[in-house]
């Protein structure tokens, strides 16, 4: 991982945790809590986690360190088995206590526990924790503004969150033409990055095209007008399962109103521009929208050589790569270990970023991924043949 | 119904609409909007249904009402099929928005247009609306004192409510003894009851013996040292289905810290006091109790008949009789019609009240019901032989 | 229970072990295996548990008794905890094996053995366990024709079983007056009884009114041509959520075939004649239809008293009565103690008896149950005012 | 696809027809019905579905054919949503008819009516359905060992089947090395093959080993001696998960049996021989292993390419590739397109075949897919690194 002075760390330590709470800002302490479907996770959880992550593995193993309260633990843990026993997953948002205010206390004292280390002289590995638990948090931001919009986005009154996160216009067109060949892939050591993208290796590619620009809301009301969600032949079976389980019929968080689409935004229940990238949509969406167009959508690695044709940066881009290790893939030790490795199963990858990750948060190399049905991430489409 | 005096009721309105506030008062923002299971629900919606009701069965009725907001309707209502659709029962705990505050000002609104009302001459249908409405809003107190428990019940860090709602050591024993004959049950139309406690008719018993006081802990402890919740013979074959699956051996709040016996009650997480009557039981473990004890629960005739004979009102006390309705039972008309009659199919009749039921809000003839493995609610156990 | 000389009980014993197999009789080998639902069994599996039960609680007594299988006993075991594990009744549709040959050759070994046993003179308690056994195995009959039915209506192919177990029109008409008083309810010991119906004693009943004939299937239709199973306020809470859950319009087996109902019964896919009572329907639409007509299902006490006034055994009656205790009811000892009184929880009385209960197994105190959402046994309607 | 002539396709459309029945040859005919879980078929369905596939894809384009029974095509569909309805995959265990017998009589007039096509000279096309035909049943007489295997296991009383399909000690040791560099995958047109393993193209690949052999029964059983099942720690997260839900804690069919380890074989319960491959493990399992040893699944390419230097086909081998699409795949034309592209999600590659897999229907560029939990195929383990 990366080589930084203690003083630049400092500052971006200090932002990460203050960005944090600005997102929360525009927040109801009611909406702190909410936890509406188990992909979703409380803000307030979040605000803790984030926490309990430089608390677990910073700070209790500086001597003399006196935790916040001894049950945070077990409330704010995620996923670590290392670390012991946790609040199950589902029932985050059944916890009104500790209080957000509480939450608050426990984020100033730890901040100011870790502002106070790294003052002072400390061990490259301990460094090295920090790069990642600044990482970690900055994921948790991206995973809050999904969150803070599923939650206010599954009320009956549409709350107003603010005028955020939002998308532009794209102005290219058509296609970029790749060669065939051996190509580079993943990063090396240069820079911070996560375990998964490590190990830089050849991969051999076909021919292929790309578009340059992503797929917009107009294109994909097409699809849905040609009777894109009922045409069996156009989807993957699983999908197909998937939306006729849930009575899928257009992208998460589009409502007819009165006959005419509306979709939900942190801004509140507005009309559809129809220019924008089309969002929302589940891998199973993504490829049978490209199905319907002939086309495909790109692997990550044709992604990954071809992204200097295009602006990317506004959505995450599904692509058809399952989520696997690369070779010679090493998983951290300890708790760490457990950040991306376990999770290589049937999961997705999607690279780029979104309107909503943090700024300096961002890669080629980046492998994102989630479940092929999920659509409460900032995701889109990109083409490719 | 009662017939009363607008003055009269016009107190009585104004003391059960702030009874329900001062229930609230010691709970965090956080508490009003969970909903840990299905049964139990928010104090936010409680705040808010107990206010739909008068708005809707009473202030709608009146010519030049404003509505508060469009969309409560459908947010607070529970389960009134005749007024419209709703937010379904298990997705209340998914509300943040309308806020605490938000709700609060929709009580005053309401009361205040209530207090109006009340401040002149109205129709004898409107007053007998106003007397179910406060019966309804005390009904709602009561379930608001079992959610509240349940809600910090499920808190890892079971914070402390007030020292209220505590029952008290019983000092009666032995049986009364009662004769075979015909008896008078029910009630007639000298004070307010419901639909399903009216058409006064006779009922013939045999002869019959009642305990005069309440299963306490120590006893209930007898029976889970004695096996009692392993042995198939002393369960009723859903109840042992129920057991098994919840994974059940001992009363809702019982936690065993360290080897001694611990519960949850609303001033924190204590020892138990032993002479205390046992609560928080379902009615499959109060009839294997009984079974164990070589005796049974006793009907719901049997305790209407015997209630002089005892103290009672500390614990709502399952029967040993389904929730069925009395020969000549007559629903009420439109939606107030859904009150009780719907409801009469797999669940229990409990008999006398509890230290959680308002004042007023108790008399013999009371007929409350609850689902077989209910054990949130403030239940007990008085046997019969 | 009943005292009989051992050569009638040896004639009755050989009768109930011919009759159940010639029940199966027409039958493929493949329907004896089949479980399309939870609440159906295998012909196969009755055919070998009313074995067991001989084997179990006769046969295994008798010294130098030799099994005939030692896995016999965990296949066959029903729901009698106190004699050890068993297959899951939700499994019993996987067992292909014993097949039906080698449970043919269960039977013929165990009916020799208890033959053989029942020539010489034997103990008062096993000649009662034989009775309890004849019955059980009548009882069996009775499920064996529902699970038939049950199993062959599934079947896209609607085969014909025999033309056996039809209904007849009613000529009766009107209502019975009966006068309010006390009356005789439950059976004495003069003949074979459960230990549910036992214990006679005193009910007092209002006036009532009760139907001299069941509801016809014209009678049925138009509540369904009415709305009937649209409209909320005619149905219980529970019954409503069942029949949108179930997306139930219509009894069991009824079938619109090109606009025309059909109904599947044991001798195929036949149009419906509109004047035989209507079958098939759960306690929910018995209530509802009922509602409809604005009277109500009589309770089981109503329905003994009254049961001289007109004819009844074509199908089994819906009461208004939850499945409970009689006064002084005393549990069998033993396994055979789990016959009944477990199950009385969350079930309906039905009183009667039906075209598929065994000639003999009739009498007016029989107090049959089933869940309030039950469909396939041979069920109907008989109004009270 | 290939191109032979009539003669040839002629006899070999006999054998495949001859063999499905040869291999249900020793089961009762109750074991032909039953599914005792839902990945599962009934035998009988296997035997009518690969006679519907011929009967609908070639007999029913023949002019004048008359279909066996009209209602058979919704019975043995499988997931051909092109085709039309049919009955549920979970409901198939259902049918008790069409009986065997019918079945039986149904492979007979389809078979005798293809082979009466055969006999005239007909369109390549129609040969080339044919080709699939024959590769299809191929493939259900291997999913069919499988489901009787399944289905006799799940017997309390293990049944015997016969002494076939069992495998060999290998006598292989030590790894393969093989360099890194561009390796052509995948099948051109020579020989049968299916759609999903067409498009030959290069690929890259790092320095690997390979084992020569498969894992045995020996060296897994160090791993559950190791505590490997209870070490999260080697675990994927959804295995774990699937682990421990399910509470598995051995392969598929081991049994502990007074101490010692059993395995239900085609031949009964017998004691393991430790020196045999160890079967029946999931892809999760599989790779738990592969971890506990310190190396890893090779990928399905790495498989493909260095298959000259071991021996295989004693079971299928889980790779650590998701089953997604080769460069430039192109499903067929029409319900035939449905046979692989639409299960390319959540789905692992398996490589080479098994002592269950038709003579003639194995080949290195073979692409097996199975869901990373299936257990009751015939799958090993073979390590890489």
């Amino acid at each position: 991982m990366s080589i930084e002075t203690n003083l630049n760390l400092k500052k971006r330590f200090e932002k990460v945790r203050s960005d944090t709470e600005r997102i929360c800002a525009p927040l109801e302490i009611e909406d702190y809590g909410m936890q509406p479907t188990s992909d979703v996770s409380p803000p307030k959880w979040h605000l803790g986690h984030t926490t309990w992550f430089f608390e677990e593995f910073i700070l209790s193993k500086v001597k003399g360190y006196k935790p916040f309260h001894s049950a945070f633990s077990f409330v704010f843990n995620s996923y670590y088995d290392t670390v012991g026993s946790r609040v199950l997953r589902s029932q985050r948002g059944d916890l009104s206590r500790p209080t957000v205010r509480q939450v608050m206390s426990y984020r100033k004292y730890v901040t100011e526990q870790c502002l106070e280390l790294l003052s002072n002289p400390i061990d490259q590995e301990l460094l090295d924790i920090f790069e990642i638990g600044i990482n970690h948090e900055e994921q948790h931001q991206e995973l809050l503004v999904y969150d803070i919009k599923y939650i206010l986005g599954a009320q009956p009154l549409f709350p107003i969150y603010a005028d955020m996160f939002s998308t532009q216009r794209e102005v290219n067109t058509g296609f970029s033409q790749l060669e065939a060949g051996l190509y580079p892939i993943g990063a090396d050591h240069l820079y911070f990055c996560y375990d998964n993208e490590m190990g830089k290796h050849k991969v051999y590619l076909q021919d292929f095209e790309i578009a340059n620009k992503l797929v917009t809301n107009a294109e994909y009301l097409e699809f849905i007008a040609d009777g894109g969600y009922s045409d069996f032949n156009l989807w993957l079976s699983e999908g197909l399962d998937f939306i006729r389980k849930e009575d899928i019929h257009a992208p998460l968080y589009w409502h007819l109103v009165d006959g005419e689409w509306h979709h939900y935004t942190l801004n509140g229940l507005v009309k559809i521009n129809w220019d924008l990238p089309v969002q929302h949509v589940s891998y199973y969406e993504a490829q049978a929208f490209a199905t319907w167009k002939g086309m495909r959508l790109p692997t990550e690695f044709e992604w990954e050589v071809a992204s200097e044709k295009y602006n990317w940066g506004q959505l995450w881009e599904w692509t058809n790569s399952a989520y696997l290790p690369y070779p010679n893939f090493q998983k951290a030790a300890g708790a760490l270990g457990e950040y991306n490795g376990k999770f290589m199963c049937n999961q997705i990858v999607l690279k780029g970023s979104s309107v909503a990750t943090p700024i300096g948060h961002s890669r080629n190399t980046y492998r994102n991924f989630f479940h092929p049905s999920s659509r409460w991430l900032f995701s889109g489409i990109r083409l490719s043949k």
